[in-house]
């Protein structure tokens, strides 16, 4: 794979029939909201280095970007590799072909553009990028130039406009079709590592553009694991599975997980996965704007104290999904943040009994006017296979 | 996919036999090199945050940690997602499952453990995790706490050792069976995204825990495309197909790319292919302990500026490989870096015609004391399928 590199300067060509089917999308919108909330957090320009939040803003998908917004105008900075692919992607924004670094070229557009106070993503920006920024202007400038104004981008992109509901929920329904796929396919004896391969292939054939993170198959002991990658262990005769998957449609990812049974329950089994159930619609019952993240994952954790289980779930209730697969709100204890109409977000319970079992559901979720949504229908009752 | 989070204790049990075969390594002559190397830095400990320089230190593969060296002790902080998997797989290092944030913990730590100067990686710290460590520990201590002292163990991982050379020998070998595998699967009319899809479904059937990147399969005119991901596009009846992938097989990356043509060649792309080999081989030729980065660069561009076509060659030479597909060294123009023995780098040459077709050649190749070891010796002449 190909690293950023060389000095060259290149010709442009229109590649745009090449680079498959692009969607024609006015990201005007998306730039001016960012513009003005640059503009609120008092700074006249604005530098944007986190990928994802190049594409929100420009449509450019290359893996080196930086983008500037100063004065009414959006400048994408980028390098050979991609001359034309950004300009078909991006094509409502200026491109540059930097032969310097993006985020320096950028910073020296900045100056000859007098911008005073650049606001950039304290988040997303390391420790050695600031010097670079601070280096690329001159001494004069320098000084109050970068300014750490949160981020901006990223609290956009947690409400989803329609477009972007529309395309999460063809990923969300894409995940389902293939956990409805895999049910007819999972048996004793199988690795986990095959389970995983078996459903990335047939969602790369469903036409996902790769998984929003690696696959989860957890079998037997191996489900007490919360995080438990896909290994060499076999499926059991009688125990459970966990698949924790997602697929990327369209630059957005899908999330979701169900815990299935090989073979009839055995003691115990079954009581705590009604209880994982229950405090998953519990918590998904509870979404609805206006409510905090931490009274959604209350309303799952309560159930599982109830019946003395709150001790195995070890993690937070959920996250906000999107262009990344853990975006805001984060859904965990004592969470401040209030849910908003049109945010996705994933419910996932679990509880987790180290060297037993342990056992996941979770759905991917729009917050609607009404409520909650449940993006991702497949079946949440007792599976036995 | 869960995220980190609540604030539960977990009890801790004895996962090692669930976690698939945890290779008994020992670490501590790797944590013995970075706390000098931090020592030498003017340190008295070092926070790494970094994930591969977690796991190259302690084995610890999770993705929450952070990792502390001070005063000749390890200490590795993670959340309760991991309680099982960090002690199997860190059982060098001594584990501790916080319930804050790990770096937060971390800092309180080196607080605690009298630490005057803690080292950090500039190009892999956050200004907002570095405010984060800062806050963590209180004032009187906070002045000058925090030292960025440069990649201390990228630079590290930079020279692989032996362990380190078997791998990324049998993840290049992988790689090749591949390749060879996909010589006889290719047809024209395949989509890019099918062949991409096939060759990942076999790389994990072939035990790859993932791939290194995204697949590129660029054919056709898109083959014009430096970084053109697999799309709908058909395999053309007349034409290059790019295919440049890799296979993580025990953490470590493989990476190669081969150009092969579909049908006959047309006018004028036999001499472009045979250029860019003789490039490719010409660069690899160069590869020996003591040659710089640049030097290596330039015997690929050189070949290709005496027949004119190093203004297609729009990108470096190639860089390191290991733990992460893009490690030091870079191999560009100018790059003064010398290479030592045990580095693995790649040699990638590539001519991109926009609108008319493109290719790249590239191998792993192991600095020997002697010169250059190809690690993936598939074959690099003119196949038309």
């Amino acid at each position: 794979m190909i690293m950023v590199g060389s000095d060259r300067a290149k010709k442009t060509a229109n590649l745009r029939q090449q680079l498959g089917k692009i969607r024609v999308m006015d990201f005007s919108p998306r730039k001016r909201r960012a513009a003005s909330a640059a503009k609120s957090a008092g700074v006249d320009g604005m530098l944007v280095t986190h990928l994802p939040d190049v594409r929100y803003l420009s449509g450019f998908t290359g893996s080196n970007a930086a983008l500037v917004l100063a004065g009414g105008r959006a400048v994408l900075f980028t390098d050979g590799r991609y001359t034309g692919q950004a300009k078909a992607e991006a094509a409502g924004t200026r491109v540059v072909i930097a032969t310097k670094p993006a985020v320096v070229a950028a910073c020296e557009w900045m100056e000859s553009a007098e911008v005073r106070r650049c606001g950039f993503d304290a988040a997303h920006t390391t420790v050695a990028g600031l010097e670079t920024m601070r280096k690329a202007v001159s001494g004069k400038v320098r000084r109050g130039m970068f300014v750490a104004v949160g981020s901006l981008v990223a609290r956009m992109r947690e409400v989803k406009d329609r477009g972007e509901i529309a395309k999460m929920r063809a990923a969300a329904r894409t995940g389902c079709e293939l956990f409805e796929g895999m049910l007819t396919y999972l048996e004793a004896g199988q690795t986990e590592a095959e389970v995983a391969s078996t459903l990335e292939y047939a969602a790369r054939l469903a036409g996902a553009e790769g998984m929003s993170f690696d696959t989860i198959v957890a079998s037997g002991e191996r489900s007490a694991l919360p995080h438990g990658r896909a290994t060499s262990a076999k499926l059991p005769k009688r125990g459970f599975v966990t698949l924790d998957f997602g697929v990327i449609l369209d630059g957005y990812c899908s999330d979701m997980t169900r815990t299935v049974h090989m073979g009839k329950a055995m003691p115990g089994e079954r009581d705590v996965y009604d209880s994982v159930l229950e405090a998953q619609e519990a918590a998904v019952a509870a979404v609805a704007p206006g409510v905090t993240a931490g009274e959604v994952d209350e309303a799952a954790r309560s159930v599982l104290r109830r019946v003395k289980l709150d001790k195995y779930f070890c993690h937070s209730t959920g996250h906000g999904v999107g262009l990344e697969i853990h975006e805001g709100p984060r859904l965990a204890a004592k969470q401040t943040q209030i849910l908003e109409q049109g945010m996705v977000i994933t419910i996932e319970p679990g509880v987790y009994m180290p060297g037993r079992f342990g056992l996941r559901i979770e759905d991917m979720v729009l917050v609607t006017d009404k409520g909650g949504e449940v993006l991702t229908p497949s079946v949440k009752a007792w599976i036995e296979l």
